[in-house]
């Protein structure tokens, strides 16, 4: 039995020589620290966005800016982004090198040292790190494109419920991610020698179906594509461009409430986020569900789509 | 307008000076870091408790030391918790030459900078972190004890809603506090030049009354003392304390659900955490409440309380 988790693709190799970028400065990996004070480690107080580079280029850019200040915004610090964040991102991956990259961007509403309790001071001293480690080549396969996933993904349904709206703005990409963490930890109990589950799909407190620990759910049926629109849901940028692709093909799309059947019914069912992109679902609860014509070409719709964007 | 949070008493005042103990050593307060891949900076993927130390004794150590090893359990760490830390809390007030203080425990799932995906692996390296600070003295006031406040809690209904145990164990005390933060902003859009709310009072999803953004809450109504007794609330340490005093004095008690009438309508309340230990509350919402007979007794006993099991 596996109890590793996932590592998405990604390489540790060279850990050691990686530079990250920390409160406006380049630094070596192992003094890339925060303090202990810092409302980032103390409440996970703070934002943060998971990005893609693609031959140095990071995809989307402007939406992953846009909902960082969003989440910045819902946390009552939107000023704490920095005005040149691009910059420092750019920096970074040439620091280390890297052309095709996972990019991890953290603002944390940084030390306070003096408050004992959760109101954090109108003043503001974030904590801006970014983080680059290396990822394989992206876009098409005949253009030496590679997901960084190995296999499709297997799904276990969990008890954990997606946090709702009302307790924590589901559209806020933050440092509290236990629900998650959670989530992805029945796993464990799920797992046996023979089923290895590595994606968590959680329910909204009604039972609708809702999103995996760390990825947007599609499903194929009847022909259409179809996706949970629920209001605790973090609105991917995947999974939006994904069905700005599906809209350009005139697909029939259908976003609505879900139960647990319907997923495990479909005739396709892929995940998405900005690391894995589109994976597809081998099994839900242990149901055959796998790949299909309508997950096949989105997918390479979106390997288009990063070629045109990133590699041209 | 003061936008500024409570200080809880806590000066601030040498604070260049002071010695965290970080992973089993005592540092200098500068160089208390983590990494930022630490998962408790990462995720809130961290457990913690905030205690005082009275005369130079931690009060209620084994409630504590329960609390964290069960939180840590809830989050899969069940081994996380290091045999010495009573050591460590000794030595970190030793070093600080404190006898009255705050005191913090942080025990995190530490850096697991290999993993892009909040599945946390199943070998442990935990982050162990133990911060304090100086406090007043506490117990009874003819021995010089005074309240770490300076007034009577503001308290404000606001809308955020206490996160749902089904999302996030309610028993855990975790480094996943947004909710508690968001809570505590919005008091800042409640407050004009007259009125300055200090405390944010959360319902559950149903409309419940539940707690305060870092504390519970207790009123009086017809000679009786009641608290919300909701699925959705942390049990506090004080909380349990005050019960229990208000058992060994055989005064009615009643823990039930209740709405903000009934908070409102009350001939007192007060709030209870460990550092503020007994607040009373002034108003609620605008209305108000007050202190009286029952909370003042209640005060008195927990003094004697704390003067017969840390100062003698």
């Amino acid at each position: 039995m596996s109890n590793q988790p996932p590592t998405d693709g990604q390489s540790d190799a060279g850990a050691g020589d990686r530079v990250y970028h920390v409160n406006g400065r380049l630094v070596p990996r192992g003094s890339a620290r925060v303090s202990v004070e810092d409302r980032g480690f103390r409440y996970g107080d703070a934002a943060f966005e998971t990005m893609r580079a693609y031959g140095g280029q990071v995809l989307d850019w402007e939406r992953h800016l846009a909902r960082l200040r969003r989440t910045c915004e819902t946390l009552g610090m939107a000023a704490a982004v920095p005005d040149d964040l691009a910059l420092r991102v750019a920096d970074t991956l040439d620091e280390n090198d890297l052309a095709d990259a996972y990019v991890r961007v953290t603002v944390s509403r940084g030390p306070q040292s003096g408050k004992l309790t959760p109101a954090p001071a109108a003043d503001l001293d974030p904590t801006v790190v970014v983080v680059t480690k290396p990822l394989p080549r992206g876009g098409l396969p005949d253009a030496g494109g590679e997901p960084v996933w190995d296999d499709p993904a297997v799904v276990q349904t969990v008890g954990t419920r997606r946090m709702p709206d009302a307790a924590l703005p589901a559209d806020a990409k933050t440092h509290n991610y236990l629900n998650g963490v959670l989530a992805r930890l029945e796993l464990r109990q799920a797992a046996n020698e023979a089923y290895d589950p590595d994606e968590a799909l959680m329910r909204d407190l009604d039972g609708n179906v809702a999103e995996g620990a760390t990825s947007n759910l599609f499903f194929v049926d009847d022909g259409a594509l179809k996706t949970p629109e629920v209001g605790d849901l973090l609105p991917g940028i995947t999974r939006e461009v994904v069905l700005e692709l599906a809209a350009a093909e005139s697909f029939p799309v259908e976003r609505d409430r879900y139960d647990l059947d319907d997923v495990r019914e479909a005739d396709e069912a892929f995940l998405t986020n900005r690391t894995w992109e589109l994976r597809p679902v081998a099994t839900v609860d242990g149901i055959d569900v796998g790949s299909g014509p309508i997950t096949s070409l989105l997918r390479r719709l979106y390997d288009e789509r990063v070629e045109k964007q990133c590699y041209r």
